[in-house]
Formats: structure tokens, sequence, C-alpha cells
């Protein structure tokens, strides 16, 4: 990356994704398994780099590096979405641009390769928001949106993930062997441009074998999601519905914009102070608006990568 | 009132609701028909009032004044509900608790009687804090909540409404004869507590021929309802996908927290100048833990009406 260094630093370009957060402990990975994660984050990030380092928008990094991680059978979210209790997939994703503060959001669909496209679709080409189930379907399909079978979407791991649960009451947040593990299986991404503009993008493939058509953080602007220019672009992973109580994106960007904070700092107190008290157990990827960095959440791990304005690269699962 | 007046200066309890905003003229308005809006709007307030004096919690009293309103056909949210594209009646409704930050909200349900009470219900009996279409409604079977066919949800004005633009791509927020009119047709609540605790909760039909799922701010937690024992209840009304993109109701509760704003000069900011500023139109209504009231908005009218903490009532449907 140092090539690029000199340029980055003029252009002041970063970007962060992350692939989920949870209950993720050295002591269960395999060699083989971890270097799959590894190269699942590399792939996401270059491929989101790559466009800002070329002057393309932060918007359209955020839709690529998400794209890239639906295409990866490992992250809950596209291909690798986990089985509801009635053996589907449901996917929910949401974007926003921090210059216009224009935003996109999915819920609910089915057999959609990358609900981040239809999310981004939906910001551009429709008069709406928030589309969900059958009619954002519909709006996908009069759109050129990309659809795959189930088969697509199927994965042994996955099924018998279902199965093991599926005659019971508990959902599970995402792919674990054990029950009492709490792994959050979303993806997202922020980035600034070489243009000063801020981006974030979330996508889901929700909980195995939930029920009654949950929908969790990721769609909801300001909970899963937020970008705004003046301040800061968020993506969140973790336990949906406090988030969406804590309104978690939103508050970080609010507690720079009114309170003053820097980035870290709104970061820290959401998911060290707030988040804790109230249970709420994920973590967060965030950029300001002079290219700060910061991954931070309260579990076991986080897959989460970054470039830094200074083109330094940084990829990592667990804690320390 | 004057009986309750020194009882409830001590009980410092407050409760302000509203049934939508937008170009709401006296000049197109019949006197029996105004007359039909103010008794809907007297009939809520003094459900939920009367909850509030006999000691009831928040979160009772704007369950039910949004159930009142629900059940007036008038209002579009319950059985005043629009029809959608599809000929259908899609509702959404949510509510927050601000002594604890529970929330529940439930999407693109048909048929549901009260989905103010279902969205009560999912708050309090389910894990979840989200839940859409047919899931939602499953349930609400489950938890045996009421359920009305669709001769119920008809109404000759409404339907001619849908047959005016339903074979065109427009839609409408609400009912008008005046297609350049707007109409924002939600309904909310917002109460304190003899005990302290604040209360939101909003219901809607949402917009009239609306396709693809659409879902407005009604449902999202920080965009169209808020609570938190903090600062302020919220419930909006208004164009949902600039309510969405502005997080209003959050909003609101943070310029207090963290800019030290009171109230009125919170609902000021957002409702004339931020939401000016992107184009949103609508109000909001608040109350904060002080019992402070707030009835605010930027088009020309607003169904709403009050009773203050010296048990001042007071009903409006006008700008002025």
């Amino acid at each position: 990356m140092n090539i690029c260094n000199t340029k980055n630093t003029i252009m002041n370009i970063s970007i962060a994704i992350h692939g989920g957060a949870g209950t993720i402990l050295a002591s269960k990975m395999t060699n083989e398994l971890e270097a799959n994660y590894r190269k699942g984050l590399q792939d996401a990030l270059n491929i989101g780099y790559d466009i800002l380092k070329q002057g393309g928008s932060s918007l359209d990094a955020v839709e690529a590096s998400v794209k890239s991680m639906e295409d990866f059978p490992l992250f809950n979210a596209g291909k690798g979405s986990v089985f509801n209790n009635k053996g589907a997939h449901e996917m929910d994703a949401s974007i926003m641009y921090g210059k216009t503060l224009e935003a996109g959001a999915v819920s609910s669909v089915s057999n959609i390769k990358n609900p981040i496209v239809l999310a981004k679709t939906i910001m551009q080409k429709s008069e709406h928001v928030f589309l969900c189930k059958e009619g954002a379907e519909e709006f996908a399909k009069l759109n050129g949106i990309e659809f795959e079978n189930d088969a697509y979407f199927y994965n042994d791991t996955r099924y018998q993930q279902w199965q093991e649960i599926k005659d019971s009451d508990t959902f599970q947040l995402d792919h674990t062997d054990n029950k009492h593990d709490k792994k959050f299986g979303t993806v997202g991404a922020v980035a600034l441009d070489k243009e000063g503009n801020l981006s974030a993008a979330t996508s889901t493939g929700g909980m195995t074998n939930k029920k009654f058509g949950r929908v969790g953080d990721t769609p909801m602007i300001g909970a899963g999601t937020y970008a705004n220019n003046n301040t800061c672009a968020v993506s969140c992973t973790g336990h949906g519905e406090l988030f969406i109580r804590s309104v978690v994106a939103y508050d970080i960007s609010c507690l720079m914009e009114y309170k003053g904070m820097s980035l870290s700092e709104a970061c820290k107190f959401v998911v060290h102070d707030k988040l804790i008290k109230i249970g709420g157990e994920g973590g967060i990827i965030a950029i300001d608006k002079n290219a700060n960095i910061c991954l931070d959440f309260n579990s076991e791990g986080m897959y989460r990568a970054s470039v830094d304005k200074d083109g330094k690269e940084f990829i990592a699962i667990y804690k320390n």
C-alpha cells in the first residue's frame, strides 16, 4: 500500500468494514477457517478501497464492499444468509449518503442476490426510503435487480444450524456450534471519499430460526446505519433490538455534533457505556469527516478491517 | 377540569395527541366535518387523560388515546386506514416506554383492528422490537390480538380517493380532494404519568395507492416515535421519508440531552429549521419530563389536542 501513501494522504480517503461481532474466540477457530474469514475481509476491503483510490464516491465504495461480503458465504448476509423458522432466507439492508442525507433500506426480502444493491436503488430511483417484502421484490424486478434461486442461498452448515433448533422456540443471532455463544451476523462498510463525502452501508441475513417477521436494526436508518458529512458514517452489528432502542448510529453522530465529542469518544461512550447498561452486545465501525476510523465492540470479537488516511491497512478478528 | 386542577398540579401529569398534519384549511372544511374531527380528538384526549388522572401509566394512556383514534374513521389509522395500490389496508404502529427504553413496532399488517395494541404486545411479550407483515399477524393471532375483516376497514370516501389515482403512478399521503394538497395521515400520543414516566405512541394507515411495500417513519423507533425519561416523549406526523432521514424524534431528545435545549427550543429547531431545509413537511407532539408540552408543525394545520399539568385543555386544527 506504500505506493499510494503520499497520494492517499492528500486525498484523505479511508474505509472500514465489518463482518459481524459476537463470541468469536481464537480457541474455537481453525487456521483454515480464520484464513477464509481474513480473505473475505481482505477482498471486501480491496474492492471498496480501490474505488476510493480511483476517485470514486464513498457511496459506491461501501456498496461494493458490502456486496463482496454478501457474496462470501461465511458472512451472514446475501449468499451466506441463515435460515429463518420457515426454512427461508429473509434479508435486510440499508445505505445512507452523508452529503445529501439520502437513504435507502429494504427488509425481509428473499432471493435478492445483493440486498445492498437494492437498498441503493431504492435510495436513487424511488420516492421512498424503506420498502419491505414482496413489494420490495416487485420494485427490484422492475429495476433490473439480480435475483437468485433458493439453491444459491443453500448452505449445509447453515441448514444444520437451523435443523438443530427449528423445533424449539430458540433463535440464534448467527452461526455457532454453541447455543450459548452469540454471533451477530451482519456485514457493513463506512467510507470517506476524496470529495469529503461520507457513506455507510449494512446488510444481514437475520437470525437462524427467526420467527414472526422479526426485523433488526440493520435496515433502520439511525439505528444500524447512518451517515452525515457534518459528523460521521456508522454501521452497526449486534443485538438488533438493543441497537434499535438505543438509536445507536445516530446517537454517535449526535454526541459529536451536539456535545462536541470526538469520533472515538462518542463510539466509546455508546459501545462501552450506554449499550452495556441496557445489555446491548455488539460493535460498530465508524469514520468521521477527517478520515479518523473507529472499530469498537463490547463482545469477544468482531470481524473487521480498515485502510486509514495514510494508506495503512488493518485486519483483525479477536479482541486483542 | 377545574376540580382536578390542584390534584393535577401535584401529580404533574400531561398528555398530547395528534391526528395528522398537512394542508388543512378552514376554507375547505364544513362545520359538521370540523365538529367531527374535534369530537375524535376530544374522545381520544379524554380516554388517555382519564387513565393518567386515575394514576395509570403513560404507556397505557398513549395506547388508549391512539386506539381511540384508530377506531375513529376520519383519521388515517386503524379503521380509517387508506387503500394501498392493491386495494388493501396496510398499517404501521410503534410505541416506546421512556422508563426502560423498551419499544414495540409493527409494519405492513392487515386486518388488525388496533395496530397500537399489537405494537405494545410485541414490546411486552416478544423478545423483539419490530415485526412485519404475515409474521406479525401470526404473532398477533397467538397473542389474542383482535382481528377485523376487510368490511370493517371499508370506507366509501377512502375507496373513491383510491379509485381516482389507482391507475396512475401517483400516491397520496392522505385523503384530500385536491391532489396538490398534502395531508399526513398519522395519529399519535405522548404522555407523562404521576410516576414521572414518559411514553410515546404512533399509528398510521400509510399513503393512498402506496406501492412496493413502502414503510414510513411511524414504526421506526427514533424517527416517528421516541420516549426517554431523561428527556422527552415524541410522536411525529409528516412526510415519512424525510422524517426517517432526519431521525426526527430522537433528534429532539438529543438536542435536549446533549445540547441543553429546552423542549420547545429543540422542537422549533427540528420542525422549523432542520426539516424545512430538506423539504420535510409535517409536525410533532412532545412532552418533557417536567410536563411541558410542545405541539409544533410547519404545514398548514395539524389535528392536535392536549391537557397540560394545570389541567388546561387545548384542541386545535389550523395554524392560528
